[in-house]
């Protein structure tokens, strides 16, 4: 445990991750990390000053760019004041990052509940669409990420739920995926059509009254940025309210910001129950994450115990970075530029692409919230093997673009503060790491 | 949604918390928190300048104090550094946090895994005796509390388990607690023997070749500072050893001081094989938990994929907290200072109070962590009622004293550098409170 102390920086960082950290999601023998000590906007760097272009946003979730200087004076001056305090209390900074969250939330949406991320935000969701309901099941999509506790990984529907299934009542279904269609269909609205028929199905099956919640990303991000058909929302909100069954929206990673909207679910003209959120909410300053809650669901437990809580529930350092993050992006119109950015620049960019690599099967997203679908074979759109994706992953760092990638995709997910200057340069590194693997036609 | 501006800043913090902030563990609409605006050392104030001794730690988190300037200027440094960056990359004050966590802990135990704090600590945990054994089953006692995840929550053992019984594989067995002894046992010797042979029954019953773990806080916190009786932690590690079980031990509020020792088990003389903590690690100033992993546990992931991970794993604010806080409290005999003021001054101005007052049942503990157990009779040692505790706890705040209170108990729990005098001034605080409930004989 005695580290060579006249190793270099980067050197040190490595060999104390290697010796003491534990990671997530990998076998710990193969690992060969990235160093990152500093970052500023979409740019991040090791000590020795290798700077990388940031179109991972990290875990898609430093949506306001790194260092934005508001939110780190806030976090400093919070710190200066007040870093920790219980829950039970009423501290200013809590209610005022509370206010905002409602401000930017539909109408009727009045009380947040703070948890310390996506995970228990979505745990604490299900926990009040059950007490709410006194019903049990909770619906939830193949191909979706809800988190890694408990209750919430067993609602998730990829390769993580499996080895981890330590709860009861969760009851998967298919949803909307044109480009993998489950339903043989052909066309955006073929496929919405058919994948609400298949849910108010599974409802029928499963028995509505014994359904408490249906549990969606708005957007699923990591299972592949898909963006529901026009009316397929619309139509989940429908047979739940036919239902009496809570409409749960997890806007953990599609929320502020991210689709060129402050929830992914405006544009689809629908109000959830209750909203998810984490990542974007303060761009993960400082670890938080929550549940918007409809005036309907607060009001059960006006009288009744609420059996959920955390110590760190509204922490004074989280609080502090929400209210600036939220102040920063209206003031600078960060939200309208991650709008602009993917309509004018980054969606017709990655189309360009996509005409003109064979390995490109599928674009697909909004705002800056891509993913570009790579593909062994056009015509049978079999995926990119795994091997093929670790040349792209080492191509791109190597030209100095911090990738984001899952399974046979890589997800185009910039900061919301990302510049045209920017896109062309990611582009032009996609364009060349893309005829490495395109296929001979 | 529009508050007035004009409203002072302790009516504007109670306003907002009590229209936009739903509160833990509660029901909402009787709520009347108390406001906090900052605090130093063993002391926290409204913004009218109220001042309160904390004898609550807050959730018994704040072991270093309230505001320590290195931790402070920790966490501003780093804030304008780098805030964030995602769990996959590595970064040195992660590599440092780790590496003085693994310093204070067992030797063979060098590898963290870091979560956002308790809760998903105790998941992960639970998550690693799952796969590194084959089993399924986790043994857990009642009167215990390992967080509010889907899990964790169905791994506790208070009424909180019983509404989030979301989990499958939990079983419950009961631990020693001589004042309210399951087994009949009149002395700490008979009480740790047979709470070990129910132990061994309960695994024999339920089939050694299916138990995953043992799940154990190292001394039950919020279910009453129930102090295991000497021999009682190696009993339970003997008998995990027999069956290849492993051991979990919680040192979730137990650990980083709170007790007079880096963790609780080791006065003990028992090695468990993960350690689970939070709080104390960093006070609480920035959200974090994790797991400390025994090197035979860490090697079954060396080839195989750990299916566990969150966002915010590692958080470079939360690591550099951990680093200065270490540091701190070594450099200032922090830990040291908790094992005098519990041994010299609290534990016996306690013993006084409870041979003073006869509404006092049992006082015991360790260090700074310490529970006053109020019975309405000391014969039938029948509990405190809830309206007299309401009472209590009124009249504690009314005298500027936060206390930690659960059902019929004080938690005596202040930060790791209170003093002689700040005791002084509590336990005066608690004697007229008790004069106010003491039965009349």
């Amino acid at each position: 445990m005695d580290h060579d102390a006249t190793l270099d920086l980067d050197a040190r960082a490595y060999a104390l991750d290697r010796a003491h950290v534990f990671h997530s999601w990998s076998a710990q023998g193969a690992l060969d990390p990235v160093v990152i000590a500093g970052g500023s906007g979409t740019r991040v760097w090791d000590h020795a000053g290798r700077e990388y272009l940031d179109f991972s946003s990290q875990l898609v979730n430093v949506n306001i760019g790194h260092q934005h200087p508001a939110v780190v004076q806030a976090i400093v001056e919070q710190a200066q004041q007040l870093t920790t305090i219980s829950p039970p209390t009423a501290h200013l900074v809590r209610g005022e990052a509370a206010r905002r969250i409602a401000a930017v939330a539909p109408d009727g949406m009045d009380k947040v509940f703070f948890t310390n991320g996506g995970a228990d935000a979505v745990e604490n969701a299900i926990r009040m669409a059950r007490l709410h309901t006194g019903r049990d099941k909770v619906l939830s999509r193949y191909r979706s990420y809800h988190g890694n506790t408990g209750a919430a990984i067993v609602a998730t529907g990829d390769w993580r739920r499996v080895p981890n299934e330590f709860a009861r009542g969760h009851v998967h279904f298919f949803g909307p995926y044109l480009y993998r269609s489950e339903f043989w269909a052909e066309t955006p609205e073929q496929e919405c059509e058919r994948a609400l028929q298949h849910l108010r199905r599974m409802i029928e099956v499963e028995g509505p009254a014994s359904i408490a919640a249906v549990l969606l990303e708005s957007i699923p991000g990591t299972a592949g940025v898909l963006v529901p058909p026009p009316g397929y929302l619309a139509g989940v909100r429908e047979v739940c309210d036919q239902h009496g069954i809570v409409l749960i929206l997890d806007e953990v990673m599609a929320g502020f910001g991210r689709t060129g909207d402050w929830f992914a679910h405006t544009a689809h003209g629908v109000v959830p129950d209750l909203i998810t959120f984490a990542k974007g909410v303060n761009s993960g300053y400082v670890p938080v994450g929550g549940v918007i809650i409809s005036d309907a669901i607060a009001a059960t437990f006006d009288e009744r115990v609420f059996p959920g809580g955390l110590t760190y529930s509204g922490h004074p350092l989280a609080m502090a970075s929400i209210v600036a993050s939220i102040d920063a992006m209206t003031a600078e119109g960060i939200v309208e530029n991650a709008a602009t950015i993917g309509r004018d620049v980054l969606g017709p960019a990655l189309q360009d692409l996509a005409e003109r690599h064979p390995s490109v099967g599928e674009v697909r997203g909004v705002g800056v919230f891509w993913a570009i679908e790579l593909v062994a074979d056009p015509q049978t759109r079999a995926p990119l093997p795994a091997a093929a994706m670790g040349t792209v992953k080492a191509e791109l760092v190597k030209r100095g673009l911090l990738p984001f990638i899952v399974d046979n995709r890589i997800h185009a997910v910039p900061p919301c503060v990302v510049t045209r200057d920017d896109v062309a340069e990611a582009v032009t590194i996609y364009d060349e790491v893309l005829s490495l693997v395109d296929p001979s036609l």
